[in-house]
């Protein structure tokens, strides 16, 4: 599953210019699966939010039929430099035994994919070379960061029907939490949390630096992508490259918890309709995607205090997308049904 | 599929035996599959409520390794004489029609068994004779209800692994509100909320119904059986009788939103204990489900706007529980997988 070949070469300027030409909402579909939905055997609205994920899937699909027939989950997994400094319960060679155990069906991603007939792929990103420990300095140059989101844009394949997205990668929650204060402000403390489970004195070592990351790259805050470079990771940078060639390909994206969710943040950042084919599938127990989500004006889809990463709530979302698609396809309407309808 | 099997007559007396012969948890399958669970290959707990799912249907269950291969899906269907007083947005034969509609497959709650491979049966309850309007006295007699929970009693076989349950009623979110305001107390527009999509005045004419059913049946309110047979309906009263046969049967039960929980809510009137068995799919946008969750001690596991009722929820649900059954039963451990642990 892992994925060597190289990308091709890339700028953040030409990231910029994409940004620019983000391809917009297929208005025309959205309208006819919101008449039909109109139509069905219900009253209307009381399917919720499944009704607006059948409209949100037409919209981004660009057909008034929705379909979720085969979705692609893409996992990247990175190292970072930034492990070094204790931020993580576990070792950082468990990164790369994760991808193997990817590899080898063995994780709860592979089981939660196996239920959704899902597709996953594991990206690893140069597991061998850590990224710059961003304490010290700049995690990534701009052409790294940019090669890595170029990586990203590769692992998305004309039409798809719907990608998830996920991430590995031990002491990245500790880069989220810096890019999330450096995007979004606030102070560490706002974004750092548990992770994969530290305890309150491992807490104090991820605030600390994440309070030393933002000093040492203050001169990269004001860009969303250079501020990206210089606290993010690999993984980080893909998932923002997957989320835009997403959006050119009419791809609806579902991301995942806390690293993933402020990956594709970076891109809010630079314009907010960046995540208008983006759902967030749940609200994660890592407290700092709370304020996340209200920064990227997001409604997760679940909430069941899930913490993994590693791609495992978006997959598991998957299951509402098809069942939104299977009511908005397989229902009858009134007419269709010989049901009365509202006497109003 | 309607069933028109006469259930063994039963008296309200002997529903007080079953309920006070509640067969407990089995803790030691739960503390087994708590056990794998902190073995499996993630940090311990980030799986959240998928966790909690599996040991809570394992306990139930009373097997180690829970299994959600082929749920059931009962939906009962009743006729209501309050329907009489202009408290739905659709006429009363809508209960007739929507039944036909779940036979012959075009409702959403067949799209979306469907789409977990769950086994879906429609009860109707003597649709032809509606129950007595609740603002003028009882709903049913004490041998009524007694009937209609044996009748929910049989349509639970033995050895089904999960059971989602549902109802379909044009008029029973107004007898479910005064049920719940007989048992719980609190005012009546503290449970009356929009239904099928009344608007303000439809409210105020189902708040004027709750309050006289409340008061033409005040000498049935002290005990939870009797209001059952007051002011609830037969469908209300066959998924009371469902839940306790799913306790006896050792089979874990998923309610569906206000109507379904508020008819599992009087047994927990009569005893905490008798929902331990159950949970409860979603909060429904039925205002009311929200007081109700707090009085029944429930935590929903989706929150999706929905109120369609017809067991929709409690099937969306069910994808949830499959999850939990694939994580807890394919993940490798950290031992099998080669993963270093936690450093602790």
């Amino acid at each position: 599953m892992p994925d060597q070949t190289s990308p091709p070469a890339v700028s953040l300027a030409e990231i910029r210019e994409i940004l620019k030409r983000l391809p917009g909402p297929d208005l025309e579909a959205g309208s006819a699966a919101e008449a039909r939905q109109r139509d069905l055997l219900k009253p209307p609205g009381s399917l919720g939010r499944l009704e607006e994920l059948a409209v949100w899937l037409a919209t981004w699909q660009g057909r008034s039929s929705p379909r979720v027939e085969r979705p692609h989950v893409a996992v990247f997994a990175g190292s970072h430099g930034v492990a070094s400094r204790d931020v993580s319960a576990y070792p950082a060679e468990v990164t790369q035994q994760m991808v193997g155990a990817f590899v080898n069906g063995l994780a709860a991603v592979n089981q939660l994919a196996a239920e959704v007939d899902a597709d996953l792929r594991v990206y690893e990103m140069a597991l061998e070379l850590a990224t710059g420990d961003i304490t010290q300095g700049p995690a990534m140059t701009q052409e790294d960061a940019a090669h890595a989101m170029a990586y990203g844009m590769m692992a998305i394949e004309e039409g798809l029907d719907v990608v998830a997205l996920g991430e590995m990668g031990i002491g990245n929650t500790t880069a989220a939490a810096a890019l999330a204060c450096g995007l979004f402000g606030g102070a560490p403390e706002d974004w750092v949390g548990p992770g994969t489970g530290v305890d309150a004195e491992g807490i104090r070592r991820k605030t600390q630096a994440v309070a030393a990351a933002l000093e040492a790259n203050a001169a990269s805050l004001s860009d969303p992508l250079e501020c990206l470079a210089a606290l993010g990771g690999r993984e980080l940078a893909a998932i923002a490259g997957a989320v835009l060639a997403c959006r050119a390909a009419r791809i609806p994206v579902v991301l995942d918890g806390y690293a993933c969710s402020v990956a594709a943040a970076v891109l809010y950042k630079a314009d907010p309709r960046a995540l208008d084919h983006c759902l967030v599938a749940h609200r994660s127990a890592e407290p700092g995607h709370t304020r996340l989500l209200e920064a990227i004006r997001q409604r997760p889809l679940l909430d069941l205090d899930l913490r993994l990463g590693e791609g495992s709530g978006a997959v598991l979302a998957l299951s509402l997308l098809k069942s939104a698609c299977a009511v908005h396809n397989g229902m009858a309407t009134f007419a269709e049904a010989g049901v009365s309808d509202k006497a109003t």
